[in-house]
């Protein structure tokens, strides 16, 4: 166990290098040349301008002379805070605006708790004297001496625990319910205010059974004219577009080497560029990059073209999916909430997503696979979140040096040098855990996909839950109870059920010190470096430099990237849950973790306002799962908690704890009978409301022209861009 | 543990009573005096008359004479099956038909699979001897020969049974598949076909939150104007006429009185019969009985009308809940299916029941009440299925003779006779035990009405639910692991989770002839009980002789009740559960099962077509909940079985166990998606046809008429029929 001066050493550490990263951060996006890296959002928002890129006139177009701006490096953070939340949610959306209210949610649930924690629990842990007077507890330190560890056996004061467990119970719910009640508020008042979008008046139908005598189109024009005779409007089928999509995206792979070549002509026009025929331009015949290319666009073209003609002529290729659109958005509310047909797994309805956060890939998969790919999917996370670590062992060790000698014999002479051959073996294993854990989200966001969902938001969603219980597992219980995440999970398993709050009450107030250095590492290090921005930076820069032509392609250079909600839920539940278990064991983490929170919010919110560019809009959706996972993360510390007090064989306290899950868990079945709804569904009133206006400002508004071609698989579009382009 | 020839015994024991039972109803049943207690069904479809009761003319119409009648007393079994099942639904309706085919399923399930168990398993048993070889065995029987306990320990003769209990889900789940089809069919047909009711048009509004501006009756129909403008038709208050119905019950039971009265005097004009005042006739000032009953009544009906006025008159007495009722089926379907405002927890919409479906008494339940009620209630069944036997030994306890002695010292010299002292004290604590057995049903019932339900089918089916876990913890488990309900419960709280399967596989095989006992005496003699219908029988002469007056004073009489689904049900599935559990580990139980099966399908189709009136009609929708605890049963089956195989020692063949419960997981959860909206949802096409068809068929209809008074309460209804009848 770390003492008081490991911990002060290590802040420092931690401190030193988040202070490093944040003047690098202040320096490098103080330099004009890097202010698409640092400000693509007003790029993409049309407010900011730069110069094209042969217009190197000056030096200060590139560097930042003005030496004043560098004293006030920290000055962004001010700035940050500065608009107000309304305007934000204009900027940059509700999702992102939410998304930072999270942290927000944070600070307001640990920093009252900290103050209590301070002033009440930590005088009196501090006046007991658990751990001088017992030999028990081998070696302690100063944290521990303030925490509960120092109070003694069956202690009338622990009296002041059970108390301030309802307390803290008391006012996270009271938070969670202000919250989900504002977040509520804000989505309605969004989606309220909203304009008029393609999706409110959109349906999206999936399983459209076959019909003998009528092609899919007509069968779903058919149904719905018979079933919503007065608000069917028109719709749109799917067509299975995925190798025309993949034929596009080849395309614009080799549009990349073309310019790149066109470019690297341009500068040096004595030489034409060439390149090898063979894989990645590395073997094969010698032959002119840039007619090479042209030739294979060409060829790449007409191929698309014939795909195209296919697609769009071939019966087979329309899926039994479609976009119907109502004439109004009470019909699109209703027929997405009720159930058409007898057999309920036909003529499935639910709201559109918006175009763009249509995931077009999975609208083919039938619907009888997405049990199976569920379940299949399901077993798949269990085994990676609990045996994940066999398989990065067994390439670690085929990884070993030994193995790879044999089979490179040539290679011997290098490795046998003693300096290399340790850090080989010191590295290599390293590297395939790094590697793993790099790619993890990779991994989970293809697993998702598989699942079968079609819209990004909800890959985000659900590749979040995964992150966070692999997180949870191989994070918070794999550095609780030591060991594999499946040696923990045998071990619950040949354990009574009532010595699990024992053994987690055993264990967890044991490593409050591993976790504030955690929090230190990850948290406070981590949000500096994410900041940073150091790999959209050099990708930036490398693009510029090879292949940059038009404006335009450097708006596609700047690739700003979203938030990543798939990420970044499950990392701030983790402090949630880190928060809510330490807040009445060890009160010493809540101002690391107020820290965290604060600073992730000021910094985020920089990047939200200057950085990211959602890639769709979901009104909050997500809020429901946020909500619900601090909910068990409270759970979860009762029950910790209830081992901790059996632990201290406080027999007249301990049974004062039960009462506060079912207290939790019935706050927990309000709140979703309360607001749970508002994520769901779209309520009628609302859509009448709404049609009401609409009808009253423009009374000859032709919305069949607006739906038109709203849900049309976006490589169509592209083609249609570049017809359109070549006339 | 039972031999063979003990349990020869019981069943010849229980077989003639069973056989007792069958010849007196055989016997009482052809007197014609019995005739509205065995076929009131008849009766209540006016397909019977009998002569009214001055009409003492023959003998021959009290006692039936024809000798010929009574040698054929088991003809009635071939008279009930003999009415095809299409008449049977519109006999007697569908609820009615689908509960009879749950016992025909227990018969599809067992019969081949007994079959199946009797050709391969018994002879794979009988030809081992792990029984005469081990000396670990005490006791066995020749049961236990022909069960899976005769099979060596690690034997490869386990992989016989590994396979037949593949088989055995396979075939459980394929019949459990086809009978879910084949019932949701029937309930469409059934929906489809059903005449014009009021329930098809009707939604039930709840929570309509108050307005400053207006009533509860128009600010119900501004909302539905606004928000279903095209298809709202009409509403229909409801109001709280919960004491209104206490006034009119009362006068009820006064007029009974009356009734009594009147007819003694009629009998013996000679003596004006008298009563007395004060508590139930036995204390107090004795009066005239016929002048005090009327004055009685008299001053009832005038609170009851005085209480009308008010009800009537007062915005106070209207609830905030209305049935809505709309032009089309589409438009109910819609409403009800729907969201309609921002707060989900306001104007809350499902479908309503059909109106003598309707539990009047809850509707006054605010909303926010149910949560806590519901928890509240959950939290009490628990208590109450697990700790009942603690207050069952504390009264037993209080019952015991000494206390009474020392409380009733007249009754001392009774008590201290030996005999009467034995008995009582034999007698006492077990009457105290089955009097709680008998009330349960009541007692659970009215939790459930507490809960909050609206309606009765959903009152008995939540019922249904907490007497089968009542009956599965405090009769099987009871009876398997041998202890109270709540020792158990601490036990498996403090077992490893690894350690339950085997527990149960090392105790289950070893009762099964417990529970072939069981079946015979509950299954058997309690069906047979059941047709007999003794307290019926009796409780109609007396009203008969001292209370009917008119004709439909006798038609009351009758009271032939329902099937009382809250009670058959848990049995029905309580048999279903022991014979997936045994049927590999003891296949000789199932032939038991089988004969339960049968003899209950014949006498309650006896039943369901001649006697019993069902209270409502729900189309089937307790399907789902038979079919899951099904599933339920064959899942736990599966965990049986892992134990049973462990204890075994089959090291082989166990893990092949694990993939059993994942399909059989898989399977509910398709069955789940695929069926069971029907039994909840109604589909806008059905709705859309219905309402075309009616449109084409009676395009005149004055829908608002036949819908105007369909929501009534009913005891508005008793009051206006009175007041007809005084004019």
């Amino acid at each position: 166990m770390a003492t008081l001066q490991d911990l002060g050493v290590s802040a420092a550490i931690n401190i030193s290098i988040t202070f490093l990263f944040l003047i690098g951060f202040a320096f490098l996006k103080l330099q004009p040349v890097n202010d698409r890296v640092y400000y693509p959002k007003w790029y993409i928002k049309g407010l900011r301008k730069g110069g094209t890129k042969g217009d190197r006139r000056s030096l200060d177009k590139l560097v930042n002379l003005d030496y004043k701006q560098y004293l006030y490096f920290l000055d962004w953070m001010r700035e940050a805070l500065r608009m107000p939340e309304s305007e934000l949610i204009e900027h940059a959306g509700l999702d992102s605006a939410v998304y930072l209210r999270i942290y927000l949610l944070g600070l307001k649930i640990f920093l009252p708790l900290m103050i209590l924690g301070f002033a009440v629990l930590v005088p009196v842990n501090v006046t007991d004297n658990y751990l001088v007077s017992s030999a028990s507890q081998v070696i302690s330190t100063n944290i521990d001496k303030i925490s509960m560890a120092n109070v003694k056996n069956g202690s009338q004061r622990l009296w002041v625990h059970l108390s301030m467990t309802y307390v803290f119970t008391a006012w996270t719910c009271f938070m969670l319910y202000i919250e989900y009640k504002t977040v509520a508020g804000m989505r309605f008042r969004f989606l309220a205010t909203e304009h008029r979008r393609p999706d409110q008046f959109t349906v999206l139908v999936r399983q459209i059974p076959p019909d003998p005598d009528e092609s899919i189109s007509l069968h779903v024009e058919h149904f719905f004219r018979v079933n919503h005779p007065d608000y069917y409007l028109s719709h749109q089928v799917v067509y299975n577009a995925n190798k025309l999509a993949k034929i596009v995206k080849k395309r614009e792979a080799v549009q990349n080497w073309l310019d790149y070549s066109q470019l690297k002509y341009a500068r040096n026009p004595s030489v034409r560029p060439t390149r090898r025929k063979g894989f990645c331009g590395l073997w094969g015949e010698t032959v002119d990059a840039i007619d090479y290319h042209t030739a294979q666009i060409d060829q790449l073209t007409k191929e698309a073209a014939a795909e195209r003609e296919r697609v769009l002529g071939d019966e087979k290729a329309i899926m039994p999916v479609a976009f119907v659109s109502f004439r109004r958005r009470w019909g699109a509310a209703v027929c997405a909430q009720t159930q058409q047909s007898k057999n309920p797994t036909l003529w499935l309805t639910e709201w559109a997503p918006e175009p763009r956060d249509v995931y077009w890939y999975n609208l083919a998969i039938p619907y009888v696979e997405l049990t199976i790919r569920k379940l299949l999917i399901t077993g798949a996370v269990f085994a990676l979140i609990f045996f994940f670590i066999i398989p990065v062992t067994f390439v670690q060790s085929l990884a070993n040096l030994d193995g790879i000698e044999k089979k490179a014999k040539f290679l011997k002479p290098i490795i046998e040098r003693h300096f290399i051959k340790s850090f080989l073996q010191g590295f290599l294993p390293g590297l395939a855990l790094k590697l793993f854990l790099h790619f993890l989200p990779v991994i989970l966001m293809i697993m998702s996909k598989i699942e079968g969902h079609v819209c990004l938001s909800m890959l985000e969603r659900v590749t979040a839950v995964k992150y966070y219980y692999f997180m949870v597992v191989n994070v918070f219980f794999a550095s609780v109870l030591t060991g594999a995440a499946f040696e923990q999970l045998n071990a619950f398993f040949h354990q009574a059920a009532s010595q699990i709050p024992k053994t987690l009450g055993d264990a967890i107030p044991m490593k409050a010190t591993f976790f504030i250095t955690f929090i230190m590492v990850d948290g406070w290090s981590g949000i500096a470096g994410d900041i940073l921005r150091l790999k959209p930076l050099i990708i930036y820069h490398l693009k510029n430099m090879f292949l940059v032509k038009t404006e335009k392609d450097r708006e596609n250079a700047m690739s700003p990237g979203s938030a990543g909600f798939d990420t970044v839920f499950p990392q701030v539940l983790l402090y949630f849950l880190l928060g809510t278990v330490y807040a009445i064991i060890t009160p010493f983490i809540l101002p690391f973790i107020i820290i965290y929170f604060g600073f992730a919010y000021v910094s985020y919110r920089h990047q939200v306002i200057n950085v990211y560019d959602p890639e769709y809009e979901s009104g909050a959706a997500f809020w429901p799962q946020i909500h619900n996972r601090i909910i068990a993360s409270l759970i979860f510390e009762q029950i910790t908690l209830l081992g901790v007090f059996s632990s201290k064989k406080a027999a007249d306290s301990t049974p004062f704890l039960i009462g506060l899950p079912v207290l939790t868990i019935a706050f927990h079945i309000y709140c979703r009978n309360r607001f749970e709804p508002a994520f769901v569904k779209y309520p009628l009133e609302e859509a009448m409301a709404k049609d009401t206006l609409d009808k009253a400002t423009h009374p000859d508004l032709n919305i069949k022209r607006f739906l038109q071609n709203a849900y049309m698989h976006p490589v169509f579009k592209i083609e249609e861009d570049d017809e359109e382009g070549n006339y």
